[in-house]
């Protein structure tokens, strides 16, 4: 594989997903931390690199910019042990990474973000956190009712689906959500972190 | 391939994502259909097929459900000429996936389901609205950026990431989104038209 350069923020789990992939399958890459706390992934420099203003961001030299966490996730695991071969499986495992995208990571991730990150109070966000919250516990359902009497969330084996969903279920607390009512959920976070070449989000 | 029912709402861009592909890759299959503003999708009997109770959602005979519309149109099209074979076309293909369900979708086709589908006024939604807007024709600017120069999104060939894109964005004027300053859109919208078996969403 050519050279890689990522663009990220360590504190987020999107950017979590591509080091953990990058670690367990061992690619080497070049760090470029941008803080977008101070909005540097809006100036007109980041935005030439990514016109979505976001990170992570991964360079390919030679090739160009990929953004979008999960699809940087696919580019680097295809052909791995992180991506079944089987038709079926691996349409489950978009399914579960477009469940992430669209139900779990714009709730439990955003509050997290403005609750931990930025620091915000709940009375502050009023009716906007109250709607996160509710949406945010809908989607940990699903998630249980999805690892009820499985080990992992595609097939038989840990895989990209399973890094895309804990990234930020295991720091969900952090946004205020308890765990307590999801025990199949707090299995398979342990069985996560029993993976080998695992390795925690950064503290923020 | 097996047989296939699709569960599907007639009226939506993510159920007519799937009706296309199955069209232009003429594969057969059985139509359910489920009135989303019934609340069909969130009874006991739907629930147990898809514990998010959303459409669309593919039953393979024998094999079981699967749910979320980009999903469902890999599984469909994984080997066919929709998909590239290139390793980084085929994240680029997700990239724009994506970037879809996360930054167009939750913002057009919200907008287009409450102003169009459920008739409500901009009174009636206040911030909200406006909140979704601005984030839309965020979107939109986003894809304008993505297509200048280009004839597809991904490579130069129409594949899965136009259908994606394409079927939130050609109704976009049903959420009062006004395209007239994109012109790399517009013409764009013209070719995918132009595709052997094109078919129109289903007029609601």
């Amino acid at each position: 594989m050519t050279a890689l350069t990522l663009y990220d923020y360590l504190p987020s789990g999107n950017g979590y997903k591509v080091r953990l992939v990058l670690k367990q399958l061992g690619i080497p890459y070049r760090l470029v931390e941008v803080d977008i706390k101070k909005g540097l992934t809006r100036t007109p420099e980041f935005l030439a690199r990514n016109p979505n203003g976001r990170i992570p961001l991964l360079q390919i030299e030679g090739q160009g910019y990929l953004s979008e966490s999960h699809a940087i996730i696919w580019y680097l695991a295809e052909g791995s042990r992180l991506v079944p071969t089987d038709r079926l499986q691996r349409a489950q495992l978009w399914q579960w990474l477009s469940f992430e995208q669209y139900n779990l990571e714009p709730n439990i991730g955003t509050v997290r973000f403005w609750l931990h990150s930025l620091g915000k109070t709940p009375a502050e966000l009023g009716e906007k956190l109250k709607d996160k919250v509710d949406k945010g516990y809908q989607a940990l359902e699903v998630l249980e009712k999805g690892l009820t009497e499985r080990e992992f969330l595609v097939g038989d084996q840990y895989s990209l689906a399973d890094i895309g969903l804990y990234a930020y279920t295991h720091v969900a607390e952090e946004g205020d959500f308890s765990l307590v009512r999801f025990p199949a959920i707090r299995a398979w976070l342990k069985r996560v972190e029993e993976q080998p070449a695992y390795e925690p989000i950064t503290a923020s």
